[in-house]
């Protein structure tokens, strides 16, 4: 079993990551047709891989580290949206990302593209119950922050140190009761605007960052 | 002379933006064919609009107000990456965004739809020469900051207090020499992973979030 990326960035990233890169096709020995046929995507840039399916992590390993950052995914659908926030959080240094097997976007070709080819280098892990997860993770000492907008915490206002989970719901329509009910804590971004909300990768690495920058100088 | 946006946000934010809304078509009155036919993409979401031409600043009125925060972008051009700063922008309660006349994406349907509508309520400008725009805004007592991912000192250790200007350069090419040049002071997001940058609205997202936070506790 094989499957197939395209994209300069995402197939160069995968060049130097985990998993098996099996052929290349580069324009001009493969023509545009061959490409974006082999892709069946118009975005592929001239370059075309077949590589290994995509090594997902393991759940449990994820909050291995003291100082774990893990985000998770509550149903986010869109998987130009799973590869927009795997790019930032990967960027800000967080420690994985963890997505629901059922009613969510999986890591394809467009996440690899959307994401830079930040997932050859993120562990991603998927878990069949997310609500389960969680409270492993609050057993494993984790703090875990649920991204709200009527929450009446800001995101600046609580302390990011030690291990610390943040789950994004779907754009539209938050997190899942269930879910939120899990978390330790909710916070929201403030929002200055008058339009309502960022879309979910932006808010994700406003978060991710703030988190980043508070752990490095201190706070509470 | 109008123009044509689509979608259910854009369309809604136009209702009670600035221009005059002329005329609406929904389905099912409308047929899909229909809609994307008047809209030109098949993204209208059931909704296309005719309204008057988009009502771009004043340059010179952005730096108006005491602690105005304008945001700067060099040579972006893809609208769908100036839609997403916008939204950003005015999520974040920046003051406007500046563009410029030529090399770079105007605001286009395409970017009313990946602003959530936000280009309807905050102030976007075009110059014809940034670097003598930001003169002005130096002269006017703004402090200007370049986005430079070389640059030692981070987005987090400067003092976004009073004016301020945060100028992005475009994906992959960052800013002009000139503009660069024209700038106080340059500044960087640490990247703490392997792949090396964010998209340009999750970093001027970051950094707008930061000066907004580090306004409202006061810093330096």
């Amino acid at each position: 079993m094989s499957e197939r990326i395209y994209g300069r960035r995402p197939v160069a990233e995968a060049e130097r990551g985990r998993r098996r890169v099996h052929r290349i096709w580069r324009a001009p020995d493969a023509s545009p047709e061959e490409l974006e046929r082999l892709s069946g995507s118009p975005d592929h840039q001239g370059v075309v891989a077949e590589v290994d399916p995509y090594p997902y992590a393991d759940p449990g390993s994820l909050l291995e580290v003291e100082d774990a950052l893990v985000v998770v995914l509550d149903q986010v659908q869109d998987p130009h949206n799973l590869g927009a926030v795997c790019r930032a959080a990967e960027v800000a240094g967080a420690s994985g990302v963890v997505i629901c097997e059922r009613r969510a976007a999986e890591v394809t070709a467009a996440t690899a593209k959307a994401s830079a080819g930040a997932i050859e280098h993120l562990p991603i892990a998927r878990v069949r119950n997310l609500a389960d997860w969680l409270a492993g993770a609050k057993e494993s000492g984790a703090w875990i922050y649920g991204a709200d907008e009527n929450a009446k915490t800001a995101y600046t206002e609580v302390d990011w140190r030690g291990r610390a989970v943040l789950v994004m719901g779907s754009e539209g329509k938050g997190l899942r009761p269930r879910v939120a009910s899990a978390c330790d804590e909710l916070v929201s971004i403030p929002i200055r605007g008058q339009v309502d909300s960022l879309n979910v990768s932006v808010a994700a690495a406003v978060i991710l960052f703030e988190a980043q920058r508070s752990r490095n100088i201190g706070t509470g």
